[in-house]
C-alpha cells in the first residue's frame, strides 16, 4: 500500500523501561513489547521513527533520585531524542513527509504534540544529526565550551570523552578558536581517529598510558586553561592536577561515575581551584534553551564551511536500542551513538 | 626628644621566618631579632609600625610550594599588611605623620617604596581598619560575594568562619542585599555575636551542632544560593549537600585544611554541581585590584550608613604577633586579628 501504513507495520513496538539497575544495566533492564498504533487529534502529528538517541545522562534517569530531569517511571516507555517522519498530520504546522526532532518514546510510531517537535531540514545534513551535531550533544559543545568555557587563541583545551558525540564536537571547536586542543579517550582507534581525522594537536589512550598524569604533561607543555570534562573520576583528577591560573572547567558530564552505587570519593578539589582561581561550572544544554537557534545556526554554518565534522556509531533495529545503550559505559561507541529505527 | 626617634627606639625588632612549619605552626618558627633602623632614600619613607595584621593565607606561604603568592624565605623579616606612620619622608607624595598601609616587615621600622604603599584617610574610621574592613578582607568579601556570588534579593547565603575578618563583612554585605544570611562558627560567642550585633538570620556553631547537615537543613529552608567558604573540609561538604539550582560558590578560603600535610580525600563534588548547574570559583583578591577604589569607597560609604559594623581583636606587641598568627588556625579570633605594635 504505496504511501499509506502497510498492515505489516501496523504493530507498534516498544521498549519499557521495567527494572532500575544497580550499577551498570543490562538487558534485564528493558523490555520490548507491542501496542496498537495510536491515531493523532487535532494539535498533534503521527510521526514513524526513524532514528533514535542514546545518551549517557539517561543512565541518571534511572535511579529513583533527585537530579536536574525527572527519574524515568518503571514499566513505561523510555523517552529520549528521536528523529521522526510525519506520517499523519492533525497540525497545520507539519505535513506528511516533514521530518522533525523531539524529546519521545523508544518505539515505532508516537503521537507529538506540535508544540514539542521542530522541523529539521533535511537539506542541511541527514537528519540523523538533529540526534547529534545539530542537536543536543552539538549544543552542548557550543554553549559548554563557548559560554562556559570562554577559549582564547593560544590556549590549551583538554577534553575527556573526547571521542564521543560532545567531545568530537568540543575539540573541533576548539580548535576554530585557535587552541591547542588535547583529547582523552579509550582506545587507539579513538585517538587517532581524534588526530588524523579531526585535528586535535594530541590524543591520549588512557586506558594503555602507563601514567595518565605525565602524559597529559607532555601533551600539555603549557598547561591547561579549560578542561571540558565529560568523565570525571580520576581522569579529572589528572587534568585538574595540572591547571593554569584562571582556568575554566565546564562539567558535561561524569560518565564514569554514573554507575557507581555510593559517593565516590576524591582528593578536594577547592584548594586547588582556589590557588589557580580556577573555576568549576556544572550546566545542562537546557540551561541555554533561549539560544538554541544561535547555536544550531552556528554550527550548521561550520558543518557548511567543512569546518566540523561528525562521526556517527549507528546500530540497526529499534530492538538493539538497549544493548547501543549498554554499550556506551563500555566507551564502545566513536562519535554519536544513535539507532536507525526504519 | 619630642618629635623625632627616641633613643629608646633606635633599637629596629624584626621576626624572622626561621622554620617551616610540618602541620600547625608554632613559635618555633619564629625569631625576634633587632637591627638598627634603616634611613629613607629618594621616593622612600621611614615608617614607624603601628599595626600589623596576621592573616590564614600566610600559612600556604610558609610551605616551599607554588601558590597564589611565592613562598616566605627562611630567615627573613616576615611581611603581610602594615599599617605605619610615616616619620621620615623622601617622597613628594607623603609628609611627616601620614598614615599608610602597605605589604611589610613584621618590624617596629620599614622602609617603604612610595609606590608600595597607600595613604589612608584617618577621618573616615581608625586606621586599623585599613587592615580589616577598609582593607584586604573587606575587599575579599565584597567582591567574592558580589562579583561571584551575584546575590539576589531573598537568596539564601551561608558563610563558613562567618565570625572571621571576612565572614562578618560577607554577611553584612548580604543582609545589604536582602538574602537569608546564616553563618557557621566556631563558638557561642561568636554566633551570639553574628545574630545580635551583625543581624545574620541564623548562625550555627558547627563545634556542638550534634548533626552540622541537620542543623543547616532547618536553617536554610529554601535550600543554599550562595555558599562563600572560607574553611573547605566536611563543614563545606555538609553546605554543598545543600545547594540549589544555580548556586554559586566562591572559594575564598580552605582553613581547615592548609595544615595538612597530605591532599585531603572527600566525596567528588562534580556530580553535584553537574546536578543543579552550580559553579565553585577560587580567587583572591588581587585579581580584582584594578577594582580596589571602588570597593573602598563602597565599603566605607556602608560604614559612615552604619550598615556595615566590623569587630577587631587586638593583640598588644610585636613580640606577641606569632602567637596572634597561630591562634588563627585554633579559631580564637572574632573578627579581624591584628596586633598593635606601637
Amino acid at each position: 500500500m504505496k504511501g499509506g501504513i502497510t498492515l505489516q507495520e501496523q504493530i507498534n513496538r516498544q521498549i519499557l523501561f521495567v527494572k532500575r539497575p544497580t550499577g551498570k544495566p543490562d538487558e534485564s533492564c528493558f523490555k520490548l513489547i507491542t501496542s496498537e498504533i495510536p491515531r493523532p487529534t487535532n494539535g498533534h502529528v503521527l510521526l514513524r521513527t526513524r532514528f533514535l538517541s542514546v545518551d549517557p545522562y539517561m543512565r541518571g534517569r534511572m535511579n529513583d533520585r533527585r537530579s536536574y530531569v525527572a527519574p524515568f517511571q518503571l514499566n513505561e516507555v523510555l523517552t529520549g531524542g528521536i528523529v521522526g517522519e510525519v506520517v499523519e498530520s492533525k497540525s497545520n504546522n507539519f505535513v506528511k513527509g516533514n521530518f522533525v526532532v523531539g524529546n519521545l518514546g523508544w518505539q515505532d510510531y508516537s503521537i507529538a504534540n506540535e508544540k514539542e517537535v521542530r522541523k529539521i531540514e533535511p537539506e542541511i545534513a541527514p537528519v540523523s544529526t538533529a540526534l547529534g551535531v545539530l542537536g543536543m550533544p552539538g549544543l552542548t559543545a557550543y554553549f559548554g565550551l563557548l559560554d562556559i568555557g570562554q577559549p582564547k587563541q593560544g590556549e590549551t583545551v583538554v577534553v575527556s570523552g573526547a571521542a564521543g558525540a560532545v567531545g568530537t564536537i568540543v575539540g573541533q571547536i576548539a580548535k576554530i578558536h585557535g587552541c591547542r586542543v588535547v583529547g582523552i579517550a579509550g582506545s587507539d582507534k579513538k585517538t587517532n581517529y581524534l588526530i588524523d581525522e579531526l585535528g586535535f594537536d594530541a590524543a591520549i589512550n588512557y586506558r594503555t598510558a602507563p601514567n595518565l598524569r605525565k602524559a597529559l604533561k607532555e601533551a600539555c607543555p603549557a598547561g591547561v586553561d579549560i578542561y571540558f570534562d565529560n568523565v570525571g573520576g580520576d581522569i579529572s583528577d589528572s587534568v585538574i592536577s595540572l591547571i593554569n591560573k584562571f582556568a575554566r572547567i565546564p562539567l558535561c558530564g561524569q560518565i564514569s561515575l554514573y554507575n557507581d552505587e555510593q559517593v565516590s570519593m576524591g582528593p578536594r578539589l577547592q584548594p586547588r581551584l582556589l590557588t589557580f582561581s580556577a573555576s568549576m561550572q556544572g550546566f545542562i544544554v537546557h540551561n541555554y534553551e533561549n539560544r538554541f537557534d544561535e547555536g544550531i545556526c552556528q554550527l550548521a554554518n561550520w558543518l557548511k564551511e567543512k569546518k566540523l565534522k561528525y562521526a556517527e556509531n549507528v546500530v540497526e533495529g529499534l530492538e538493539n536500542a538497549p544493548t547501543a545503550f549498554i554499550g556506551l559505559f563500555a566507551g564502545d561507541n566513536l562519535g554519536k551513538q544513535i539507532v536507525k529505527v526504519s
